[in-house]
């Protein structure tokens, strides 16, 4: 089959339709079939009525095998259709297996281009109204997960920056917080958590790497963990989103 | 003065006037006054032809006192208009001084949103079509800058991250690299420098962290660079921007 399409990876953002790039918009409005991941909300599909769309969903714990099924399909589309997307939650960038499907692209000589998303630290940093850096404060910030062995998540690797920031980071968060704390930062560090970011169902947990040592509860969607002295609340900041659990585990803090 | 308007932090994204949020977008086809840095672009303030446009641009090297007048200028604008735009380059919260103008608003009491943007380190992965993370090569990513102080480059904190990514990175990236050196990365490990990302006159370097620790020429713009394994360009990436003098360190090393 010869390839005659061009794939755009696209990152579609945390989640709120409003909250991709316009050149997202414009490539989904245009695009003759749109391969998109379970983290892709509805509303952004909205965004591309006239595609065909396939969900080559994947969570968390996924075979390897299903990722080179996506990468065969995306071949297989760009053979047949000239307007390709593949939308990713986040940014195809950062945790996205991008670097998988292009290799798998450009072995079959198909163009590529990639369009960045709002990676979901940054939308959950807006939400919150939490910056991730902070003059004097925090000069450097990382974002990581855990090991992909979930029966291993004390390989996990926890870098120095002033602020971190956890991908898909609910229980292994717990980790994090042990090992921090092990390794002498204070209990009282301002902690942040933010499940399904920017979506109507938003949550957000205000907690000290203290009681996030100690749990973190029920989770129902993607998590990411913020922590450091720059996600301390500000004597006069809108504390929207806090939930009833933040509050309650602020007054044991 | 009575505050009755809202301010709006927005990111613009690297510069391309199609990689700021539908969001975004919209905000500024809607806003009163717009106060934006002197890194966001000419073709971004089209999109607010109906506003009153302040520059208020600073670059490194600003005096605090000037953030203290923007600051003021916030707060005064918010007193006379309904929907006040603070239009800041990639993304607010990151490296955006977001703090000082959050806690200058909170304390005038004036309502506030921060609307995220595509911040350079992911447009510029988008770019190169290099991805910051990769599975079993490269699981966390830090962001960082220099010492604000540039007579002291040598008291930058270089992370433990697997990727490396120097915002406002061109002469302090040099100390990185030695830094880096000396810490036993291979002097082979790749690094990806990108000057006006996203923009007409961007430009891309393919260097070793070797070859980076001798010197990195004149540059002309913003300037972010990137290393670490996952920088390591593919065998059959197209390899767009890579400059004359790419190639010719490309031989050296």
């Amino acid at each position: 089959m010869p390839a005659f399409g061009k794939v755009y990876l696209i990152g579609a953002g945390p989640g709120a339709q409003d909250l991709i790039t316009l050149r997202g918009a414009r490539l989904l409005a245009q695009a003759d079939v749109v391969l998109h991941d379970a983290l892709v909300t509805a509303e952004m599909l909205e965004l591309c009525p006239q595609a065909v769309k396939i969900a080559v969903g994947k969570r968390c714990g996924q075979l390897s095998t299903a990722q080179a099924f996506i990468n065969k399909q995306l071949v297989d589309q760009a053979g047949k259709c000239a307007l390709v997307v593949r939308l990713k939650g986040g940014d195809p960038m950062l945790f996205g297996r991008a670097d998988e499907e292009l290799r798998a692209l450009e072995a079959a000589g198909i163009e590529v281009e990639v369009v960045p998303g709002i990676t979901t630290a940054l939308a959950a940093a807006a939400a919150t109204q939490q910056p991730l850096t902070q003059r004097g404060v925090a000069r450097s910030v990382a974002f990581f997960t855990s090991s992909t062995a979930p029966a291993h998540p004390e390989q996990t690797a926890v870098p120095d920056t002033d602020t971190l920031v956890q991908y898909m980071g609910g229980r292994e968060a717990i980790v994090t917080a042990r090992r921090l704390l092990e390794q002498g930062r204070p209990a009282a560090t301002p902690v942040v958590v933010i499940e399904n970011c920017s979506r109507a169902d938003q949550r957000v947990l205000r907690l000290t790497l203290g009681t996030l040592a100690q749990g973190l509860g029920e989770t129902h969607g993607p998590v990411l963990v913020m922590l450091g002295e720059a996600m301390r609340a500000r004597p006069q900041q809108a504390l929207g989103g806090t939930s009833e659990r933040a509050e309650e585990l602020q007054r044991q803090a």
